[in-house]
């Protein structure tokens, strides 16, 4: 049995129970870069089929795949991301960019192009919605219920 | 057992592999914001004392937290984040903001102040290390040996 962070009063804890259970993220990461059908999924993660089925299941009633069948005899369906799930791309870019740095020996084995500058190389850089300054871990504070100020800082 | 993603040549995957198990990323969390003591964490996610124990292990095998010595007798312990853990801060946030847009009905529950800037609220926005706009899904694409190109995309 899994714990489910839901009741706790925290948005980290409520995506962790979207999005947190082992695989669910690789299944996302190759969702994002255009894999749609089962068998495909399985032969890249090299999943155990029933838990890949399990896990293509909870993303779909998440909403973060939408599954539609793409063919009627025998039928077939293909999983393809929601607007929830394209807006995981933050999350993994974050995961990513830390693996390269602290993972990964020598070149990180996958590069993001941004199409929009057309860079071909570029890192995920965490900016701050008013000032367009980088957020770093010693400037940001955080304020709520479950999270007290911490002591001492 | 867990399935071990180290071999993939990702780093998503690799990241996942050190901070992907369940309440992992919350000890990152608390540890955030001061928390430092095992009974602290413990009262605080309301996690068994066993699989605490082991994830807090798991961490300071992964170098993402320090275990210290903070008292002599009886012998006490406390955990601080290392560099490596300090910068694991856009992912948290990343999941901070999707969590907030799609898993928290009402006000988010917990704000993040920008302390160099002054504003008491705001949000992380991932953007490009090259240009400085805004990281969308529709202007991003991976090239590398793990992930190929999008069909039709």
């Amino acid at each position: 049995m899994r714990t489910r962070f839901t009741d706790m009063d925290c948005s980290i804890a409520r995506s962790l129970d979207a999005v947190g259970r082992s695989w669910t993220l690789l299944i996302v990461r190759d969702a994002y870069f255009g894999v749609r059908r089962f068998e495909d999924f399985q032969g890249r993660l090299g999943i155990a089929r029933n838990v890949l089925a399990a896990r293509l299941r909870a993303l779909v009633e998440a909403d973060v795949l939408q599954r539609r069948r793409y063919q009627e005899r025998p039928p077939r369906y293909e999983y393809r991301l929601t607007e929830k799930g394209r807006e995981l791309l933050p999350v993994l870019l974050a995961l990513k960019d830390w693996g390269d740095r602290w993972a990964t020996a020598g070149e990180p084995p996958v590069r993001i192009e941004h199409a929009a500058c057309g860079a071909a190389d570029v890192r995920a850089v965490m900016t701050c919605s008013h000032c367009g300054e980088r957020l770093q871990p010693f400037n940001v504070r955080a304020h709520g219920a479950l999270v007290p100020e911490a002591p001492g800082s």
